[in-house]
């Protein structure tokens, strides 16, 4: 029997109740192996994704009618493993396949417009997996921490957000929102490191530590912005993520789960087989 | 010692005088090893490029002044092994530092500019490695060859393409153009493996055989662009590529070589690292 799968991985879902301090960002729910051997664990489905990935592009490229895309938002504190997840998890996919987008402070063009304007721009292609490095989230996070728009405009925007990715459900993209969840002190580890090594100076912005004084009202925001957000078509996922490994092996099952739902097969042939091949011999 | 090299890889090189039936597209130039174990040639230099790929992007991010760029533009018949190259070469990079670009047919409105203007808006960002899946080079080889612009346009193409890539590698970006050189036997070889499985269909397009009829007109076009366009700054290298894992070889090799004559080191911390510990320490 396998140590994980897909069903494991969506039992990480928020659904009602939902409360941020419940989970352990050390823990690793409904992993039943070698803690210390998980590296290895994800391993196996790599040809799984692959094919899937291949298939989904495939019927793009033949427009197939009813393809849909992929799109994973990552949120998390800083450190808390977006890039990592990003290089070892997705980097393992066709990059012709992916979508990738990652969104810092806005623009003076972005600011001119809807918070969702610039997230609606970067959204994956038909046939694309999506991946959303923070996205238009930071908007109901950052932005009540530190009050960059006022409370009651927040406040409008989980319903925004909610109609949006229904919208986006809808029109055929399959959503998995990912919360990386560390604990503090794994941070604190994580930016000593990159005051340490000298190929992780240029990680190390000092800003990060002034951020760390807001720590619980970070975790306030994004209590309720998961809960608020979580819907059946455009699900949260709270990962712990602590032990790296694990939280890249939920991801990649995550995305399993998300193509197998697709139900595709390869597209058909639009063309007749045997003169294809008499004419080709005859060149 | 090593069975391949950088310098060997740029022996490739398209330099005065050359002419495309000199070069046997079975053949393997200045591989030292056992042809058969090709594919594992090449993994022993990921770890550098890695390396390096993250520098580039780290120089990036910290806006070192004079921070450059990498393109590789590839071209090469249909199923020379341009989407293998980037699944398999490409692929191997984090993917937070590539920009991936294919160019099919000019949408409208990019038929209304210049046919260098869909190019320049893809061209990759400073720090990271940008690849062109067919390029500017097709308004030279598909429009010879099919006259869809008249000769003498054509014929002022060449300059227009030295000029702009010579900006461009005025500008900091690294040009590796490469040219997948196959033989037609190995092009029928592929075709009818698109036609013996259900998984490869897709891929098919019957125009592909009609294209055979004109087999002698690219490879003359393809002679002429290379011979016209090839210069220090923006080199073309010829790679025989019925050997895929030896052309996904000289490739990796190619990108090496571009990265390491870049010089770059990693960013010094603008900050103070023994403050910042403090200040961490105290959070």
């Amino acid at each position: 029997m396998a140590n994980f799968s897909t069903g494991d991985a969506k039992k990480l879902f928020v659904g009602p109740g939902f409360s941020l301090a419940d989970i352990s960002p050390q823990s690793t729910p409904h992993f039943k192996g070698d803690k210390d051997k998980l590296e290895h664990e994800f391993e196996e489905i790599d040809k799984e994704l692959s094919e899937l990935q291949e298939m989904l592009y495939a019927n793009w490229r033949a427009k197939v009618p009813g393809t849909g895309s992929v799109l994973i938002v990552l949120q998390g504190m800083d450190t808390s493993g977006k890039g990592g997840m990003i290089r070892h998890v997705i980097g393992t996919l066709d990059p012709q396949g992916v979508d990738l987008a990652a969104f810092g402070p806005p623009t003076e063009e972005e600011k001119a417009h809807d918070f969702l304007w610039r997230i609606r721009n970067k959204l994956p292609r038909i046939g694309h997996i999506g991946v959303f490095d923070r996205s238009h989230y930071e908007d109901v996070l950052i932005h009540r921490v530190h009050e960059l728009t006022p409370l009651e405009e927040v406040e409008k925007r989980y319903g925004m957000i909610r109609d949006f990715e229904h919208e986006l459900a809808k029109n055929g993209t399959r959503i998995i929102k990912v919360m990386l969840h560390i604990s503090p002190e794994f941070q604190r580890e994580n930016l000593l490191k990159r005051l340490d090594r000298e190929d992780k100076y240029w990680k190390f912005n000092p800003g990060d530590i002034d951020e760390r004084a807001f720590w619980d009202d970070y975790q306030q925001a994004y209590e309720i912005a998961l809960r608020r957000t979580s819907t059946p078509d455009a699900p949260w996922y709270c990962v712990p993520s602590d032990n790296k490994p694990y939280a890249r092996m939920v991801v990649k099952y995550l995305l399993l789960d998300a193509l197998r739902s697709m139900d595709m097969s390869w597209p058909p042939a639009d063309f007749d087989i045997e003169t294809q091949r008499r004419r080709l011999a005859a060149t």
